[in-house]
C-alpha cells in the first residue's frame, strides 16, 4: 500500500469526476463524444487494435509523425492496445468493463455481437454499464449493417440539399457535423443514462444501451424544414446564404467583400436601414414586417446591396456595431484563432505534448460556474502508451473499486 | 384529495422523468435544448411574454395561423404568460423556480440581472436550481453584451469560411447549426450539472450555472482544422465537397446527376475502383494510400468522374451498395421524409394538434433500450394555454414538492 498523501485530494475536474469510460471508438463520432466526457471530468481509456490503432492516427496533417487530426479529438485520453480476438486481451478488456461506467463504440452494428460483446450480452454480465453506440444508420432498420461516413449522413440527411447555391455543384458542410452532432447526441444519451442509474432516491443502479445514428441526427437538424414540408408539401432547395424564415438574415456584398447581417425582428430592421442611411425602407409595406421582407427578399437584397456598395466591410462593421445591429465578417480559421472573444472565452487551449512540446486544441464550450475551464491533462496518447497505468487500475479494481 | 388511482403509475417516459424545467428561452438555441430535455422525460414549462410570446410564433410558414417553425421545436411543452416586470407575475415565476430543477434562458447577458434574476442571485435563493444560459457570445468577455444570431456565429466561428466553393459567394450552412449545436452543448452541460447535484453518495445537492455561447460552440466544431492551423500555419479555405484529410470522400458527377462516395480507408478504395471497373488505380503509387490520394486529389477526381460518366446515379448506387462502398444520393427534405431507414428509425413522428388535427415533427435520435421512443405528448402550446395546470402545480408545490 502506498503511504496516504498528506495533501487533500485534488478538487473535482468536472461533474463526471470518478466516471470511467472505456472507448473502443475510432475516427470522429465516438471519440468526439468521449472527448467531451473527458472534458467533463471522466477518465477515458481508448482500447485500440494493436499495430495500427485508431484509423485517425493515419489522417494528416502530421507533426513529427503524429496526426494532428488524432490529437485534436484524443488529447486527455489514455491508450491500451488489445486484440479482442485473443483470450488474454479479452480477459483484460472484460476486467475493464467490470469497473467501467460507460462503454463507447462506433463499429458497424453486428461487429460487437460477433466479438461476443453485443449490448444484450454485456448487459447481463455488467448490469451497471452504460453502453453507448454510434453508427451510420443505427442498430435497427434495413440499413443497419451498412457503413456510413460523415458525408454520407450529410447527403442522405438532407443538409447538403439545403446548403449552397442552386445550379452550382453541391457542397459538403465544411466541418464534419455528421459525426460531431452524432457525438453530441450520444453524449446527451449517455449522461441521461448515468443520471437514471445513479440519481439519489430513484436511481435504478442499472445501465442501459444508447443507440445513436449519424443519419438520425442529421434528420433531427431539419426540425422546422421537415415540419413545414410535411404540412405544406413545399420542398425547400439550396438557400445560398439566406434564412428560410427571417429577412434580412444573410451575407451581403459590400464595396470590398462580404458582410453578414442578421436583423431578426422589425425593430432591428429599422435600426439597420437607419444605419445604412435609408430609414424610409422600414416604412414601406413590403419591408415593414418580417413576413413581408421575406416575401420580397430579392428586392430587399438589391436595396441593401446598393447601400452597402458605398463602403468597405470594416467600415460597415463599425457603423452597424455602434447601432447594435448583429453583423460579422466571414472569418477564416486564422481569424477565429485571433478573435478577442474567442481568446477571452479560453476557446484556444495549450496542452503539453508527451515529447515536451506544446500543442493547441479548441476549448470546451460548456462553462460551469463551479468547475475550472481546463483541458483534460495530457496530449493524445501514442498507441498503447498507458498500458502499465491501466493494468494497475485493473489490479486495484479487482481488489475493490478504487 | 383525489381518490388514489387503482392503476399503477405510468412508466417513466425517459431518464429525466420527474425533472421540471422552466424555460424563458425564445426562437431556437434554448428551445432546442428544452425540447431535448422534454424528449428525455422532463416536464418543460415555457414562460413567455404576454401578448406576443416567443418571437418564433411569428416565423413562417404558418398553418391555420400557427407557426410551423414554432411547432417544430416547442411541441410537448406547456406555456404560461408572465410579465417579469409585474409583482404578481414575479411571485408566480419565483414560485416556479422554487420547485424547478432547471432554468433555461437565452436572453442577452445582463437582461436577467436587470430583472433581478441573474445567476448569482438565483443561486443564493434557489441553491438546487441548475441555471442554463445560452447566448451569442457567452456571459463573459468583451463581446458578452452583443446580440448574435445563428448566421453571425457561423460567420465568426469559421464554418462559413470552410463551406462552399472558392470564388463563389459565401453560403450559410442550410440549417441553423449555430443555434442547434449550442442547444446540444447546453443540454450536455445541464445534464452534467444535474448528475453532479443528484448522484447517489457524492451528489452535492446543489445546482450550478452553465454558460454556453453560440460562437464557442462553432469554434469547438473546428477541432482538427484549428489544431492543424495552429501547428502548421496553413489556413484552410472553402472546400467544395471535399474532406480535408480523406480521399475520396466527396461528391462526384455521374451521367445524370451527383453522387456522394466515401472510401475512408485503402481497402474501401480498392473495392471502389474495382466496382467502377478500373481496379488498377489502387495499384498506382499516387492512389494506393490515403495520404497520396489526398495529395493527388484533382487527378483522382478526374479519373473517377471519367468512369462515373458511364452510368446514372441510381445505377451506380446499386453497384456500389452491392460492393459495400459507402455512397449516397443528395437527398431533398422530401426524399428524407420517405427514406426507409428514416421511417424505420421512427424519425418522423405524428403528434395530435390541440384542434384535433395532426402535425409532424422529427423524432429523437437518442434511442434507449429501456425507454419508449415516443414524442412528448401534445403539440406546441398556444400562448398561456396551460396557465391553470401550471398554477395548480405551483399550489401543489407550495404544499410540498409533488
Amino acid at each position: 500500500m502506498p503511504t496516504p498523501s498528506p495533501a487533500s485530494p485534488p478538487p473535482p475536474r468536472g461533474p463526471l469526476d470518478g466516471i470511467l469510460v472505456i472507448d473502443l471508438s475510432r475516427v470522429l463520432a465516438g471519440p468526439f463524444c468521449s472527448l467531451l466526457l473527458a472534458r467533463l471530468g471522466a477518465r477515458v481509456i481508448k482500447v485500440e487494435m494493436p499495430g495500427t490503432g485508431d484509423d485517425a492516427r493515419a489522417y494528416g496533417p502530421f507533426r513529427e509523425g503524429r496526426s494532428l487530426y488524432f490529437e485534436s479529438v484524443n488529447h486527455g485520453k489514455e491508450s491500451i492496445a488489445l486484440d479482442l480476438k485473443k483470450p488474454a486481451d479479452r480477459e483484460t478488456f472484460e476486467g475493464l468493463l467490470a469497473i467501467a461506467d460507460v462503454l463507447v463504440e462506433n463499429f458497424r452494428p453486428g461487429t460487437m455481437d460477433r466479438l461476443g460483446y453485443g449490448a444484450d450480452s454485456l448487459r447481463s454480465r455488467f448490469p451497471r454499464l452504460v453502453y453507448g453506440e454510434v453508427s451510420g444508420f443505427g442498430a435497427t432498420g434495413p440499413y443497419r449493417e451498412r457503413a456510413a461516413y460523415d458525408i454520407i449522413a450529410q447527403a442522405l440527411g438532407g443538409i447538403i440539399g439545403l446548403t449552397g447555391h442552386e445550379g452550382q455543384p453541391s457542397v459538403r458542410v465544411g466541418v464534419s457535423i455528421g459525426d460531431m452532432v452524432a457525438g453530441l447526441y450520444l453524449t446527451v444519451g449517455i449522461l441521461g443514462a448515468l443520471y437514471r442509474r445513479d440519481r439519489a432516491g430513484t436511481g435504478t443502479g442499472e445501465g442501459t444501451a444508447v443507440d445513436v445514428a449519424l443519419l438520425d441526427c442529421q434528420v433531427a437538424l431539419l426540425e422546422a424544414d421537415m415540419t413545414a414540408y410535411l404540412s405544406t408539401g413545399r420542398v425547400p432547395g439550396k438557400r445560398g446564404s439566406a434564412h428560410p424564415s427571417i429577412a434580412p438574415f444573410q451575407i451581403f456584398r459590400a464595396k470590398d467583400g462580404e458582410i453578414c447581417i442578421a436583423a431578426g425582428n422589425d425593430g432591428l430592421f429599422r435600426g439597420l436601414v437607419k444605419a445604412l442611411g435609408k430609414e424610409s425602407l422600414a416604412d414601406e409595406p413590403r419591408f415593414a414586417k418580417n413576413v413581408a421582407r421575406h416575401e420580397h427578399l430579392a428586392a430587399l437584397v438589391a436595396e441593401m446591396e446598393s447601400l452597402l456598395a458605398d463602403r468597405g466591410v470594416r467600415e460597415w462593421l463599425s457603423i452597424l456595431d455602434a447601432a447594435g445591429i448583429p453583423c460579422a465578417p466571414i472569418q477564416s480559421v486564422a481569424d477565429v484563432a485571433a478573435h478577442p472573444q474567442v481568446l477571452a472565452r479560453n476557446m484556444i487551449q495549450s496542452i503539453p505534448t508527451r515529447d515536451g512540446g506544446v500543442s493547441h486544441v479548441v476549448g470546451n464550450p460548456i462553462k460551469y460556474a463551479d468547475f475550472p475551464d481546463l483541458p483534460p491533462p495530457g496530449a493524445a496518447p501514442d498507441l498503447d502508451a498507458d498500458r502499465s497505468a491501466i493494468l494497475a487500475l485493473l489490479a486495484a479494481g479487482r481488489a475493490g473499486r478504487p
